[in-house]
């Protein structure tokens, strides 16, 4: 999905909300569990429950591959449902991968080509040559790790050199030479607040995907006062606090709720920065 | 596999040598495309000629991933087949993951429960709570990316704070703190040359698996002259250079064959270092 589609539905649905596909077979509701396929079946209820809530879904690699074989066929089933029924939801695999070139080109070709979603999570570790095989697809997405949301971010993403730059301003920086804003993002961790201001500076224009909303305790309005642009320019994504707002009979409806109580927080942001 | 048993299988063998099986379905031989699963049929060759010569094998996940089902379908048989065929075979699945806590722990239910391979290589950049998931998982260990082989190694990895600590350093360091040279390894490029004393003045007893020699261009001696311990502490991967030595029926003797140089000049290096 080309920017300014994504820009477009955001305006159309008051929306820059991501949900978070992570079906943890320990935590889903019992009646999904009697279903014959339980992670395709949850995964189905809480799109149809959200979508119009939604301009983006992220299922996370790790809770499919856990899985095995089983959770393979879900994610694959997952995004072509997604495709055929909701082509206007812009849909990341959050894989963090990251590997020598002729290694992340076949990652690229398993996400771009097989899978075709739009974007990939990439972890920067490995520099240049792990991350530019995937781009050049056109429409596709990289979305780099910057500042993440979890306590280990400050273990290395926070290294100051000598001109006190940190390791996460590198990132930015540097990555910002291989690709342009119509082709990367960063993942910025809402959990991160007014860290947003200075991340703004290395990456005026780029979009943001923000995990860290809800479950791990970030701030949408700090996220927005600080991290919004003129387009928006934000992804904001939340899993656990919407997929598993309830474990009975009506968890899909529950979702549709919490889905809908953040689009219309998210409405008033918008409105507020006169996007909508 | 406990360090003992690997310290052992290295003496026994007179061999650190780890085989890369990355299968490329662009570049298996004519014979093996004939095959009902080739990948498979490609993995099982090369793992019967080249066994007798190596402590180690490492997939790595992105060229079955690439393939989707049928490559994850044959991942599993690989490991199956090494399980059950060659037992005392170290097997690293080659994943580079890390994501946050409740994540990792999936991928780390996915690669120690489900497949139960021996060790997992983890991206750093998410710190501890990405890594330590792993962790605790009797007999299993932890691969951190620490000095990687490829050129865009030099884009974050040097990056360097007030005290001159460079990132990779800093990433041992503190690693470190988190578990002991029983249960965590690093990778450092055969490509790095040198680097391999500053190393090993932050990781002194620790295993290092070395990518990198060969179709990279490292020097194996180099490698041994800087960074082998008394108890060795390497694992030397090749994968280009020993799966695709030859093209035709032969691909597998090749294959063999190079396995078999590369084992006698380890053989050699051990015996310098009066390790066999």
């Amino acid at each position: 999905m080309e920017r300014k589609a994504l820009v477009e539905n955001i305006r159309r649905k008051g929306s820059f909300l991501c949900v978070g596909l992570d079906p943890d077979i320990k935590k889903l509701p019992e009646c999904v569990l009697r279903k014959e396929n339980p992670i395709l079946a949850f995964n189905k209820a809480i799109i149809d429950a959200t979508a119009k809530y939604t301009v983006a879904y992220k299922p996370n690699l790790a809770f499919y591959e856990s899985m095995g074989l089983e959770g393979w066929i879900a994610l694959e089933e997952t995004v072509k449902y997604l495709k055929a029924n909701y082509p206007d939801q812009f849909i990341i695999a959050d894989a963090k991968r990251g590997d020598i070139g002729n290694t992340s080109q076949m990652y690229a070709r398993c996400f771009f080509e097989q899978m075709d979603v739009d974007a990939v999570t990439v972890a920067p570790y490995m520099g240049e040559d792990s991350v530019t095989p995937f781009l050049g697809y056109n429409g596709k997405w990289v979305i780099l790790l910057a500042l993440t949301s979890n306590k280990g971010s400050h273990d290395f993403q926070f290294i100051t050199d000598n001109d006190g730059k940190r390791l996460f301003e590198h990132v930015i920086e540097t990555s910002s030479k291989w690709a342009s804003p119509e082709e990367i993002m960063y993942v910025v961790g809402a959990t991160q607040g007014k860290m947003f201001e200075d991340i703004r500076k290395v990456a005026p224009d780029n979009f943001l995907l923000v995990p860290g909303v809800g479950a791990q305790g970030g701030s949408l309005e700090e996220v927005a006062r600080y991290g919004m642009t003129e387009e928006c320019g934000l992804l904001v994504n939340s899993s656990r606090g919407i997929i598993y707002a309830s474990n009975g009979e009506d968890f899909d409806v529950a979702a549709g709720r919490e889905a809908e109580k953040l689009r219309n927080q998210m409405a008033e942001l918008l409105k507020a920065k006169h996007i909508i």
